[in-house]
């Protein structure tokens, strides 16, 4: 669908007038949940998943039968600074191993029943280094924003979202300090694996990208900060709201660009649940800035939505729980009361 | 298949024989993973998970086709002294619960394509109350050890074992503190529910069981503090072994029946992985005892192999990106070195 805005304060508008969850849908949920077939709370936090679900889809027997995953790549001039240990060109090298079919998010997507589309933008055309000008400007933060947007399936019932891009987990720690403060160094971590150098290298960056820029307003830190395939996470995050579709968020970078729109508008990431805790250090930090609990935090660092995709797999069983199970009634079950 | 003993003695000797994992398969395996299109170690957990699994199964490029479920029912005596907050009858109701397919763990086997058996033992036979008998005879013991054993289909690829049993976290936890040491209310915790009231009533109870047997042998623990489920989760995970099939565990209960086994012979668990962190109190102590990390911590104390059937799709994420990525070789990446 065309995106409905064509400049950034368009989209601002946007994410205060998003869809809210349904609240009889969530009333349903909650009841069915006090009658199927095991001790109160007992299967933990999936109940909670349950209920989240059913609420935003409107339904309080909701299966899932649809989930989208979306990987966004885009490329960094900031990479002209040394900030990361792999090449640019190896952006464009994943893009054609998703292409193929062989990269981590396509296996996961494949294990979890997930429809995969991947967009790559202009990669040809890297962001500005954030040091020397904006990384982006109106039009093109306005650009990614609306492909983000349009590159979800209104009839997807679950989004992922995930990136490539060499280069942005500077872009996302850039991003995390202008919207949650701090030093530069509390946001850069080790990325796809620089070394000590590498890492001081990240926190000076970081440091001139946010001296350069006012980056008081969450948008602007997207625009300035950021890179297309953040815009474009941040612009199927708020399509996904609009659709009722929950979302479940991968790692640093896509955590930084869903952060963008929580601090645009409290709220604006209700629809959405943290996957899992990466192993880049700020990771813990940023969710805690959005308040939101990792459904898993096995270590993984790869992006590409690779452990909000592995989360796939925890929703699935809470929904078949939550839809699935017989209630004390329909087993004739003594419910402990 | 018949189980290959007929006493504890045997089943213990058997337990020294087990099979190791595949050194030529793991090795296969850790070269496949560093050629992968990843950072090295950026998929975390998941890239040890995969060479576990691939040095076990003797195969450095596995598929997990055929998981098996077995949950394993049993009644237990003590529950006379007020223990649960369920009467005994919720086992039997619960065990026509999970053969008409109404049980979360029905729709988490369904869910993460497994099969699910379910295997009552004795239900009206209950085992004897351990503060004033031995839980089970050497026959009942044994008899419940064999039939954990042949429940295991020598043909699955992974395995997970489940149980149901009003009053076995109470077994379980008598079954902690005998095999772990510590005073009985480090052990007990709230299980399906029960109050202040309940839980000190469970203390009592295992300090009394704890004093009334000679437990320091950990299948005496087995036989005089557990139950027949309990016996044969054991027996079905040291099946699995024998197998090369490794195997999820899951909560509290589960835990305890495999922590015998450790025990009894260290390194007996080296095919297993912990599912999940239960919220039932103790099962941190006791997964520290054996020293593994659970996969997932999600807040379930269920039972039913609930937690180890919604960590199958952690194992499958990680053994369709092991086995499925391209290496940097085949899809033309720059690896970064």
């Amino acid at each position: 669908m065309s995106a409905p805005f064509e400049t950034i304060n368009a989209f601002r508008d946007l994410l205060k007038e998003g869809a809210g969850p349904d609240e009889a849908a969530k009333l349903g949920a909650e009841a069915r949940n006090g009658q199927l077939t095991k001790p109160p709370g007992a299967l933990g936090r999936l109940e909670d998943l349950a209920i989240w679900y059913a609420s935003w889809r409107g339904d309080a027997r909701p299966e899932i039968k649809a989930p989208q995953v979306i990987v966004f790549a885009g490329n960094h001039g900031v990479t002209a600074q040394g900030v990361s240990a792999f090449p640019a060109e190896v952006t464009v090298q994943m893009v054609a191993n998703f292409e193929h079919g062989g990269a981590a998010i396509n296996q996961l997507s494949r294990a979890f029943g997930a429809s995969m589309d991947v967009h790559a933008l202009e990669l040809d055309r890297p962001t500005a280094d954030f040091t020397q000008d904006s990384a982006m400007s109106e039009a093109d933060c306005v650009a990614a924003l609306g492909l983000g947007w349009e590159a979800v399936d209104p009839e997807a019932d679950l989004l992922v979202v995930g990136e490539m891009g060499i280069g942005n987990t500077t872009s996302a720690a850039a991003i995390g300090a202008a919207l949650f403060g701090g030093a530069a160094e509390d946001w850069v971590g080790r990325g796809t694996g620089v070394d000590d150098a590498g890492l001081a290298i990240k926190a000076r960056v970081v440091a001139e990208g946010l001296a350069a820029h006012d980056v008081t307003d969450p948008l602007e830190a997207l625009r300035c900060l950021g890179g297309r395939e953040l815009a474009a996470m941040a612009g199927a995050i708020a399509a996904a709201r609009s659709y009722r579709i929950p979302v479940i968020l991968d790692g640093f970078i896509c955590t930084a660009a869903a952060s963008v729109l929580e601090k645009a508008h409290a709220g604006a990431l209700d629809h959405t649940v943290a996957g899992h805790l990466s192993a880049e250090g700020a990771h813990a930090r940023m969710l805690s800035g959005i308040g939101k609990e990792p459904l898993l935090s096995l270590g993984l660092r790869l992006g590409e939505g690779s452990g909000a995709a592995l989360a796939i797999g925890v929703l699935k069983g809470a929904i078949a729980c939550h839809s699935g199970m017989a209630t004390f009634a329909e087993a004739g079950v003594a419910d402990g009361e």
